[in-house]
């Protein structure tokens, strides 16, 4: 990366929810952008943590025990190996940082899995 | 971490500028905030790039070639091992992600350097 990221410009770009785009790296983790709308699908990662930013709007991240409810300003870490469910009843913008390779649906899998892609 | 984390609240608890708090972890990777205010000292991470997210105010991070002028909502990469200097001329408010250990003065140290600490 050798410019500056505006997030909302990249956000702008998205085409849907739970459809992640890469905008940098950091060494050999990947900073993504998402929007989330509606309910994603429970997973881990067994081999990471998972940060989440919230940047606009207000994300729950299901957990098995309780609810973490994000407005714009909050982060949260999901440790690894946790089982988790992000939710926005309605759209919320997210700043995503994971190693390079993660794959978003984790060990789900399914129709919501994305392809890693730069925008 | 086991609970969100607000950054608001958390850079509410910093005393001055250039003195990061740690708000959490990510895999071996620290989360902090720091408050920007004036000139920072120029210096290089060798081993690492450097994550800068602006979330209040303004932030420049000079570069040996040119300014990277950052608002609310952009971020940037500072490669490793590129020389870089932070300045703001206002207090900006800053999200850093470095790995744990990172001296935030990397190769210049002196009166600038700051403990870790968590906030």
């Amino acid at each position: 990366m050798d410019s500056k990221v505006n997030l909302a410009e990249k956000l702008a770009l998205l085409d849907g929810p739970f459809r992640p785009g890469i905008v940098g790296t950091l060494n050999d983790y990947k900073l993504a952008v998402v929007k989330a709308h509606g309910e994603f699908v429970w997973h881990k990662h067994d081999d990471t943590d998972d940060f989440f930013l919230v940047l606009s709007g207000r994300l729950t991240i299901q957990l098995r025990d309780r609810d973490v409810e994000l407005s714009a300003g909050e982060l949260f870490v999901v440790p690894r190996g946790v089982e988790h469910c992000p939710r926005a009843d309605e759209e919320a913008h997210v700043l995503l940082i994971e190693p390079a390779g993660t794959v978003n649906t984790g060990d789900a899998g399914g129709e919501l899995t994305a392809p890693e892609r730069r925008i």
